[in-house]
């Protein structure tokens, strides 16, 4: 047994499983059936995974049978992409502020020509070129997330859509960051196929969804037996899907307080800007529970060890790659490559109160105040 | 809450999730991090997935570097294919009883020559053609599993190894049924990959691994993030994983009574055999707790049905194929065609007692005494 973390605030990396979500796991586990068997103990598990598809689906306003379970955002992207490829888009136009799941899983896509697609100062992504890169015969896909990771900033999604659609292209919206966060209504967006990831809405790790709309097809990548009607071959993870499917439907629930955290998040960017830091992406819609800051010269990596030496965890950019701390590609895509080096998320959620949020700035303010001394004293 | 299945005799399908392995995931649960994170809670969930390699490594005896983790056994086995393939392999040869997530991705692999090796009547590879197979310039990927998942049946793979390496060929191991069976050691099969399930050793599902040796090279097929060192992007389902590493160390400890199933499996098979039934494979080595038995006119499907009725779960082949249940491919490629829709799978488990090998024959006895009485009506 470990202790609890002191204070938690990189919901972002990954957010602690709800009550609601361990519960289904465990009641999972109970059951010991592999879906696909036809006695009693199939049934039943099949009956678990049908149950959370429903209520993944329901997350993002989709039917059951839209979505397709797999095991994380990582591979949920990586089927999206692929299955365009394999159903002939011949290009891909992907926005500078893609996570590398996105970003990479396009560079390696069959030797692909890719685009990308520039986003403005505050990191919402620029549509102004967009019809332009759509021009011409080949079919492209363009992928553009619903919320970034690092800034919370919300992209014009719609907005993109109704170009990708006008050119017969597909667009593929890693929601990853957004569900559970912000309402999300796949038809309104306009998406074709839509990533979910279970451990960012508090479920288990190891679980994710494509939603995929009519005019895409999902084309399985791994190869076996007919789980996931011919999509997605593997026993399926029937305690962590249903895990999943428990967050989902909390997540949904909690969507009315999910916006108190922007109340909190707003308070320690005040206090950040009061003592010289900035906020990246200020200026757009973002999440409620993501602060993106930066103080010239407090680099992020000696921003997240002071902090973690007070109890505080929070994180540098993208967690994701291999505990490696290096300048933010997004921030630098913002053309803010001054404030790169020197970004902190701050990244709160379903169990983060006001007091982490007070606690957080607290700390952090304590840390600058000792670096600015010393940056002083060197002076 | 569901009741516990009566008797559960599907362990190849699933098992029953170990009570090691519940506490595992329920502790790494309670930790909620990502080991990409460099904070506490990251370097705690890091140290999970660390503790959980070396105890995977151990139930094969290979070091905790050599493991790769990966969603499942199919992603294992389609992990180990593509990247032979990306590292130039030209021609696979596919024993005829592989498990569809090897037989498929084998097919699906960048359109390579598929040569298949047959096996014998007791369903043993049959080596005799591998070197001719093997013959000639380009290099080859041989998949041959230890244990097959209906019969049970051991596989040659060091002999096949040896004649592998003669022509410097690669040889993958998809080892998912026979772990936590039989005693696995990676090196004396000489193996250069080897696939392993966390689900079929009681721990949970959606979760594997890939072993590799230092003659393979593992070629990362999602990408996104750096984890498990590049070779597999995507945040590490850390409770999964735990899960599957208290599992391995169970069923090393437990690799000792494991041999009890032999004992009650062989009295289920002498009352088949006495009621006028057949043994598939009994004249090979085979996994001690599994039964794959056959009784001309009892339809595979009609004694699943009838053994659920009586509380008795229990398959018909490989459980992967959706729900539906049909001829066994793998009693076909035996030269047993006309037992192959008659074919059932019994196969117990870490939790089997000699009371559920025994109340299952009392079921199937009864349920074959009603169908013969029925066939003899209507003669």
């Amino acid at each position: 047994m470990t202790s609890k973390p002191a204070i938690y605030l990189d919901y972002n990396a990954t957010a602690p499983i709800r009550p609601e979500a361990r519960e289904a796991v465990l009641r999972a586990f109970e059951q010991a059936g592999n879906p696909s068997s036809v006695h009693a103990a199939g049934r039943a598990a099949r009956d678990v995974v049908e149950t959370a598809r429903r209520q993944v689906g329901e997350l993002v306003g989709v039917v059951a049978g839209s979505v397709t379970f797999v095991s994380g955002g990582t591979e949920a992207n990586a089927l999206a992409i692929e299955s365009a490829v394999a159903s002939g888009v011949k290009r891909l136009v992907v926005s500078a502020i893609e996570h590398d799941a996105v970003a990479e899983t396009a560079a390696a896509a069959s030797g692909l020509p890719v685009a990308v697609l520039p986003v403005d100062t505050q990191g919402v992504a620029d549509l102004s070129s967009l019809p332009e890169m759509l021009a011409g015969e080949d079919r492209t896909l363009v992928c553009l997330m619903l919320a970034n990771n690092e800034t919370g900033v919300i992209q014009p999604v719609a907005e993109a859509s109704a170009i990708v659609r006008a050119a017969d292209g597909l667009l593929h919206v890693d929601a990853v960051q957004a569900a559970g966060k912000i309402a999300i209504d796949f038809s309104a967006l306009g998406a074709d196929t839509l990533a979910l990831s279970a451990h960012k809405i508090g479920g288990p790790q190891g679980v994710g969804a494509l939603v995929a709309g009519t005019r895409a097809n999902v084309v399985r990548r791994q190869h076996g037996g007919g789980q996931e009607r011919g999509r997605r071959a593997g026993t399926e993870n029937v305690a962590g899907i249903s895990g999943f499917g428990a967050a989902a439907a909390a997540a949904l629930r909690d969507l009315p307080q999910a916006a108190d955290q922007g109340i909190w998040r707003d308070a320690l960017a005040q206090r950040v800007r009061d003592a010289g830091g900035v906020v990246l992406g200020e200026g757009a819609g973002r999440l409620p529970q993501t602060l993106c800051l930066a103080a010239e010269g407090f680099a992020s990596q000696v921003q997240v060890m002071n902090l973690d030496l007070a109890g505080v965890m929070v994180s540098a950019g993208s967690a994701c790659s291999s505990g490696k701390v290096k300048a933010s590609r997004v921030v630098e895509a913002m053309g803010r490559s001054d404030l790169a080096p020197f970004a902190l998320r701050v990244s709160g959620g379903w169990a983060s109160t006001e007091a982490d949020w007070i606690v957080c700035g607290d700390a952090w303010l304590a840390a600058w105040k000792r670096i600015g001394a010393r940056r002083r004293e060197v002076a």
